[in-house]
């Protein structure tokens, strides 16, 4: 029987970039939710930010942060910024890293890799935002 | 009970590069699909077009255009011209934006957050192409 | 009635960066399924690895593998060597590439376009590694 499951994680992180992992907390959402074989989405709910599986190692978080700015840079310069906005970088940053995934679920756990760890990737903080986590399956 | 509906979107666009949104589209065919809780992939069919959620704002969608650009340039000097065709630029700019987006569906809704928009982005226009949208759920 | 289905498939390549078209083996896992409706997530299971959507032209895969070491290139000074690895660019590469493809099933075989082909893209072989496939639909 098929069943689904809603949730929505909330952040409002201190600094303008910032990565969280959302690991646990995606796991505990599969575990109340009852499915055994199926998949949870996990998206950022805001055009600034991304939502990431890779590494929890401090060194290559910072190695994605720095590759996101050279190739997404930071800058005064960005047709977005006509409307008053600052943040034309953060789009960009979003596109690149892309907003979402999909995480298997197999026997009632995350089927992920041994390395593979679920992350939000805050590129314009300092206000509250949100990511769904919707599980699908039976 | 799990519920599925199937459409196609067709595009031809002018000009050679062009960015369209899709949002009320999708959410009509969501509407049509009767599902209440589910995901809707929403999926370019061409390996030279991308799809995104991102701002309607016009000064965003020229600043993307701009920076896909940047990052995969037009140019005569791919390997793949070498077959004759002359769009390597527009298979590597499907790959930066990525080709397709998940949208959950939520009582019966597309659960976007305020500023999301669905778009479809040409990056090798002038001809036919489709885009697939595919609702799941229940 | 809902359906799933999961398999994983093993490489071991015997370059550091090599690309292989896993679409034939997604279509035996579909058909196997049973699945008439519904999506296959296509998603490396390892953090130094991508699954991608493109063509089967010898040109284009070696366009993309220039284009992704442009992007993200070898080199001996990303923080994450600091714990000994030398694959920082590889990590890279896989955000950029995206590891992970949904395909959708419509009358029980997987609905790509004309040219659409799924790839497995390794940015770090010569190992062992794992991509999950996952079946979901009715």
């Amino acid at each position: 029987m098929m069943k689904s499951c809603t949730e929505y994680l909330w952040f409002n992180t201190k600094a303008k970039r910032d990565y969280i992992n959302l690991t646990d907390q995606v796991s505990e959402i599969v575990a109340r939710s009852g499915v055994k074989e199926g998949l949870v989405l996990v998206s950022a709910m805001h055009i600034t930010a991304g939502v990431y599986v890779n590494d929890a190692e401090s060194g290559i978080i910072q190695d994605i942060d720095e590759w996101a700015e050279r190739l997404a840079p930071t800058g005064p310069d960005y047709h977005h910024h006509q409307t008053g906005e600052d943040n034309g970088d953060a789009h960009l940053k979003s596109l690149l890293i892309h907003h979402q995934v999909i995480v298997p679920i197999t026997e009632g756990e995350l089927d992920l890799g041994p390395w593979q760890q679920i992350y939000y990737a805050e590129f314009d903080g300092q206000r509250r935002k949100r990511v769904i986590v919707k599980v699908l399956g039976e």
